[in-house]
């Protein structure tokens, strides 16, 4: 599909050269259409940000939904959502990449779409993590909106140094770091 | 001292606009002096953003020298050294998103320089989790590397979303991430 092949196209250079540093010229040129190709998909550069931006966070959304009415215990579900987001760096570097570091450059409208996205990906989160708490499962210390930065933070993380391809598999990062937040360091 | 100012003026303005959509025109115009005062402490542009890097980076591995020699024990050195890259949110948050964010704008040669240290930083980390390990007051099943990776994941990316004018104090974010790491949410 065109629009795909676009959005790829796209996802490929602005992580590459940046988004400001990409012409829409560069973009068709990538893919040898013309600029009224791009025009019939996109109205501009921004929008073509934007829709990159909310197809990568609408799967992060639907994967995460999948695991959460899952019946398993909150444990599990916590493994799960690490493994989830490590696995998709395979297939979703670049597009997390260019989430991460080229969101600043929507407008404002734009910018509200994706963050309101976000901050139902980090509540669904969160809410998992406190109902692990009231079912008794995790620590009635905890204050679940910071674990749930914290966690985030490490995962994200991931996609700046890990490679799918190295010594470490994927199953055994995300076990690593279930049994690191769960049972602690000591 | 006229270097600093202009390193500062380029840190705000790298962090706002970007890097590459940065000119020298504006860095000199926004401190009030000519090109020729640029070009007298600075090469290039590329050059300005390696010496903040390496100044964000320097500054960071002397705080952590500090902590490492002190005379405690490596829980206590695993909260100093979580509070001290949070407490310097405050004062060097977009000296931190222009080294994360920019830093791929460098030359080879240049992007050498700061990866060395930021590699530094991060196996002096790895050194004390070791340390600790080998100590008995860490888990032995534990892997440095991968933990290190989780711990500065977390401890980063508080660099986006912490307010140390919040609710909560550096000290408590601190404490609190130490205490999940050590204890586990379990």
């Amino acid at each position: 599909m065109m629009k795909e092949k676009m959005r790829a196209a796209s996802i490929y250079l602005f992580d590459e050269k940046g988004y400001s540093e990409t012409s829409i010229q560069e973009i068709v040129d990538e893919i040898g259409v013309t600029k009224g190709t791009f025009y019939y998909y996109f109205n501009s550069k921004q929008e073509l940000l934007k829709d990159i931006n909310l197809t990568y966070i609408q799967f992060l959304l639907g994967k995460q939904e999948e695991i959460l009415k899952e019946n398993i215990n909150y444990t599990e579900k916590l493994y799960r959502l690490i493994y989830m987001v490590i696995s998709t760096i395979k297939t979703q570097r670049q597009s997390a990449r260019v989430f991460f570091r080229e969101m600043r450059h929507l407008s404002d409208e734009h910018l509200n779409i994706i963050k309101r996205k976000r901050n139902e990906f980090r509540s669904h989160f969160q809410k998992m993590l406190e109902e692990g708490i009231e079912a008794g499962e995790f620590n009635s210390n905890l204050r679940p909106d910071i674990l749930t930065f914290g966690i985030l933070g490490m995962t994200n993380w991931s996609y700046y140094w890990f490679n799918h391809e190295g010594e470490i598999s994927e199953e055994e990062l995300a076990k690593f770091y279930t049994d690191m937040l769960v049972n602690g360091i000591k």
